[in-house]
């Protein structure tokens, strides 16, 4: 029965190959299909995808075109067991506003792993906070506490409701939200109203508790937490290692370019760390820094060999563990794997020769 | 930066209901609206853009997914001066044929460098012989003999229709056409009519006289040569030092990879070489095999520079020229650039939201 079916599923495939089309899929098509478990799902299958071997992160590519204020990077890769390679590229304009035009336009063209036939392109801009809110998700899940209570996140900015939703799904066991913004003191009663009210959206149809979110200043704030998520583009480690307690996670999602740092370096050099990539973490993440002052190996664990089973998480409830999401194209792809599937599925987007 | 993180957020969230539109020009289209006299005068702009600091060749990205079966490589770049950045993938998948599907898929996705805001996606197979072949006649037009009659193209696939039509166009005074198939000896006759047939397609509505196009021997054919276009995908150099006349100008289409190599490389080191991208040249081109052997230096000249008129070409009428033509994302951007344009002009193609 199974052998006859993907016999069936193949065919069509090749069928529909030989002619040759492409599937578009806007912004608003992306935002009705991807959902905060479908990107928990697809984050944690990257990750393990990675691990054993059938994916691969190829290397980034940036380019400033204006100095400071016009730039791009690729980042690409393939994900075999997803069937799927491909690209996201982001562009970001500061002096688009000016003109009425978003600061980033985000774009993916995806090929089909059996055939290299292009597959899709998409409007990426709904994707990223899914997938990066996610990874910050799918760290806490496999390297916090079992009796984890205080999520605290750090930044009020577009990423904040998707990190909460997504910590709220993969941690039932929440039931405190806190949220601070290290850069700008305590976050705005109008920004919570907003927060809370996108966290309702994220989690409609989902089977959780969603608690009343609550702000705090910073120091208050992680001196109680059990789960912290960082997300803010610092370049100042504003986060301080005594205010940490034991047996606290840290997902750190803020620092993706050379020179960001969020948290102390003396953290990091007493906690389990873990990445998603290593090299990558090295060049770009949280663990550039501290492992530039020579507090961190050269060779650390990454969170796919944690999922897989093949390394522990942590190793007492006294340990602080930090996970540096710096954000992979696998989590795009894993994503975008699934949004085409939906999509072929239910008859959504433009589908063009090509 | 820093500083503006909820500002740049809200901002971010404010434009970002503007809907962006793509058009998606597939392989007919692209087909119909490209031609010679188009790639010739875009791969020209090309090579003047990147001299002139206004475009840029990014690092490749090649990634075999199963070893000398399925790869793909991307090639990227911006074009300044066109207002256009963006990509080309080609997947070639050796295993397709078995399945009934091609061996090779080649797509571009290209973006507005006014506003980084996503332009088209285009079916890019058809593009890459026009640009290739207007290559190797930009080569000859700015390095060969203004009273070169004698063409020669080595290799009679796919390109050397191409690269006829081009060189008939570029240069007015050939009067002959040879053409020589060095891997496989003489040159068939039906594939000499099929060439003939597609060079009179390819030049249709053109002013260009077509010369009844000839075959010869690799030898003799050489040997008559004022201009030689060198088209296979040789890994042995198969054109004799010897058999190549003073004053002879010779574009190396060919080597695009690491070991290929037609030319002898005592030729190279006699003749003023010139190249599309002195990197590129010298990691996967022509150029590669003898600068490795010591016969090249490490800095050469580009074909842009003699273009601006900022370096000479020919010094004198004895001299051999040599324009190693290993190929840039920016001819395939160039080349996209106008075609896009003349799909907004005539309405071709689908806008999709996206």
């Amino acid at each position: 029965m199974t052998g006859s079916l993907g016999g069936a599923a193949l065919m069509r495939e090749l069928v529909e190959d030989i002619m040759d089309h492409i599937r578009i899929l806007n912004a608003d098509e992306v935002s009705r299909l991807v959902s905060i478990p479908m990107a928990l799902e697809a984050v944690e299958a990257a990750y393990a995808q990675k691990h054993a071997g059938q994916a691969s992160v190829w290397p980034l590519l940036f380019h400033e075109f204006v100095d400071g204020v016009r730039d791009m990077d690729l980042k690409s890769g393939n994900l075999d067991g997803d069937g799927i390679w491909g690209l996201k590229a982001i562009s970001c304009y500061y002096d688009n506003p000016e003109r009425g035009l978003p600061v980033y336009h985000g774009t993916s063209l995806v090929f089909d792993y059996a055939t290299g036939a292009p597959k899709a392109v998409l409007n990426a801009m709904p994707i990223t906070r899914y997938r990066t809110g996610a990874a910050g998700a799918v760290g806490a899940k496999w390297l916090a506490r079992k009796d984890a209570e205080v999520l605290v996140v750090c930044g009020d900015g577009g990423l904040c409701p998707y990190l909460i939703s997504a910590n709220l799904l993969a941690l039932p066991q929440l039931s405190r939200v806190v949220i601070t913004n290290p850069l700008h003191g305590r976050t705005s009663d109008e920004r919570l109203g907003e927060i809370q009210a996108s966290v309702e959206g994220l989690l409609s149809g989902c089977d959780a508790d969603i608690p009343a979110i609550e702000t705090d200043g910073l120091e208050a704030a992680v001196r109680q937490a059990d789960v912290i998520m960082t997300a803010t583009p610092s370049y100042d480690p504003y986060l301080k290692d005594e205010w940490v307690r034991p047996g606290t996670h840290l997902s750190c999602v803020g620092a993706d370019k050379s020179g960001k740092q969020e948290v102390e370096s003396a953290l990091l050099a007493r906690a389990r760390v873990v990445a998603d990539d290593v090299h990558q973490c090295l060049t770009v993440g949280e663990c550039e820094l501290p492992h530039e002052q020579g507090v961190l190996p050269d060779k650390f664990d990454e969170i796919g060999a944690v999922i897989a089973g093949d390394l522990p998480g942590r190793s007492s409830n006294d340990q602080v563990t930090v996970f540096d999401s710096t954000g992979l194209s696998l989590q795009d792809l894993a994503t975008i794997a699934r949004i085409v599937s939906q999509a072929e599925a239910d008859g959504v987007g433009v589908v063009a020769d090509l």
